[in-house]
């Protein structure tokens, strides 16, 4: 049994430093002029993280990742708008959902989840229906762990004279994203994934002459990006309560992304984390789903073992037992399950894991995790 | 200067005790066994405190109090409902500016900030117009601290045949909101207040039979009640990242609140805190807005001083430097500032609070708290 709480080999929430969790153990008045200036500092941390300079914003938004994500498409894509979605896994199909709720005009392109967008159906989509004003797509879709080409998409839609929004939740702090070669209105993320936070928070990136015209858009009150911007610019104080502690310990972990390395950093040692899991996973006779050139080092999804004696609960159980918890599939496209590459893990962690899955796959005597010959399924 | 954090004599956040705060240095998985026990469990005893036995439920929604209180409106009144506000503060009003975001039918009836909601309205009212369905209080209203005789109006809502929706967002915990003596549909509050979690989550508290009417009603993805409660019923889990942390401290809070005698208990120390606050500031010669028997022991409005060497900015630094956070006033009645009485502070704090009142005062040379003759003003 693990002494240390199990290593989160997940998509998030995920493993923090004990020092982000220990910034918690304050209590802080919501109008405290310290939490307002660690606020006000975490907000513009975050616009550096995108080379955004004075032309764009973050707006927080209490909840969690999918609550900044209702947030940016409730208050950019207006009545007379129409948003086309981009999906290729759930997280732009909950996009798609959002707009259900909202009675939002969309148009739909999906690709398989094993799939990448394709930019040049994006171009063609815009070029063929006029009355889309803002596309929307997920960065890494951790559905399958695939990156999109976020730039090529942005390019197209660009040159379309239509608006780009973002999803990056679970690739922002790792991946870059940057103003000058990706060219967006807004992009959501949150505060429990790369940048190793605690869940709690999500938060907007916007460009502020596109948030300022999306006075009224909003549907709900809590939701209301434009009402929350304005209130934190003439106040530094948020409309409702604030998950304080939560803030607090996002900050602190800003400063230890800065600390490492800002993105490339960061970035770096998840690719490590990548491919050591990857190397060792397919040494040990597992397949991934995808081919290394569309995945991104956020998680990883693996094929389930061709073998009877290969059980997923008990692989996942023997994994919990030796302080390690992996994440199950959620493909349409393939029976599988996920590892993650994020959060306060290393190469020591990855490599434990390893030898913890070799160890686990014997006891169940697993000689291979080879998955069916796909052709024959 | 204070050594301790500051204690928040505020309507929360509020200040919380150690263990609370040191039940976060954990990282949990959204999905791990023991996270979702310790939810499952949260959600138990928050109906155990309502006494709502098998014919209740507690839906918990990510973000904070408002949060709840949205999707609680959003849920229980329909596109063919009508809701009757009762507003006497800033919190009734919230609820209507809800019910303007959703377009939903509402009437109002308003009383000034100092005088509580009188039933004897809201049964003429329901008698006058047989569209409305719902009608929604706020227990205690902080903008003033005044306490609404929600059993009374309970009472009359039911004799109507009409749904009781409350916010007893501050009050919960610490005033006692049984099924036995008050008759409602939902009863929304939040971790941070009495129950002295930290901030993070809402829940609304929700009769099953109505609930399970409620499906369709949300406008929104992420505050949709049912959908939250059914997935929760059907997988244990959240749709969305829950702010584990929070969750986690709420539930050690709840058994601290246990351990405190419950309700009675809980609310037996905020009354000595009361009577403390009140009886000292009296002696110091301030004023309380309010009549005792209208007073929740919660927060508490004081008049400002009359002395024109009392400045408010100058009382509240100095309190600050000597380790107390006071709340600025909301009113529209009167010039005031507000001073709670809930999160972990007792007697000693109280007592403690009042010397530096006393010593803030004389530094000022401020001496009496003496408002203005009101008949003057």
């Amino acid at each position: 049994m693990a002494q240390h709480d199990p290593w989160l080999l997940t998509p998030g929430p995920l493993t923090t430093s004990m020092t982000v969790k220990q910034a918690m153990l304050h209590d802080w008045g919501s109008r405290d002029a310290g939490f307002v200036a660690i606020n006000t500092h975490m907000r513009k941390r975050l616009v550096d993280l995108i080379g955004g300079g004075k032309d764009f914003t973050t707006v927080p938004m209490q909840g969690s990742g999918t609550f900044a994500v209702e947030a940016m498409l409730g208050g950019f894509v207006g009545p007379k708008d129409k948003l086309l979605i981009l999906i290729n896994g759930a997280y732009g199909k909950r996009m798609a959902k959002i707009c259900e709720y909202y009675k939002r005009a969309t148009a739909v392109l999906e690709w398989p989840e094993d799939q990448p967008v394709d930019p040049a159906k994006v171009r063609e989509a815009l070029a063929a229906d006029q009355a889309i004003t803002h596309v929307a797509v997920v960065h890494c879709e951790t559905t399958s762990g695939i990156l999109n080409p976020i730039a090529e998409i942005s390019k197209v839609v660009a040159e379309a004279g239509r608006k780009l929004l973002i999803d990056s939740m679970s690739a922002f702090g790792a991946l870059p994203i940057d103003v000058n070669s990706v060219t967006f209105d807004a992009v959501a993320a949150s505060s429990n994934k790369c940048i190793e936070g605690v869940p709690g928070l999500g938060f907007v990136l916007c460009r502020i002459s596109a948030l300022e015209k999306t006075k009224g858009n909003a549907m709900s009150l809590t939701l209301d990006l434009f009402e929350q911007w304005q209130n934190l610019e003439k106040t530094s104080q948020y409309r409702f309560t604030p998950p304080i502690h939560c803030i607090v310990a996002f900050d602190q972990a800003l400063t230890e992304h800065e600390q490492e390395g800002g993105v490339a950093g960061r970035g770096g040692r998840y690719r490590n984390n990548h491919k050591i899991l990857v190397d060792g996973m397919r040494a040990l006779g597992f397949e991934t789903l995808l081919p290394d050139r569309l995945q991104a080092p956020i998680i990883v999804t693996f094929h389930m073992p061709a073998d009877p004696k290969f059980v997923f609960e008990q692989f996942y159980d023997g994994l919990k037992d030796r302080g390690f918890v992996i994440y199950p599939g959620k493909l349409t496209v393939a029976d599988s399950f996920r590892i993650g590459c994020i959060g306060r893990i290393g190469e020591t962690e990855m490599k434990a894991f390893l030898a913890a899955a070799k160890d686990v796959l014997n006891g169940l005597g697993v000689a291979s995790g080879r998955p069916h010959n796909k052709a024959a399924e």
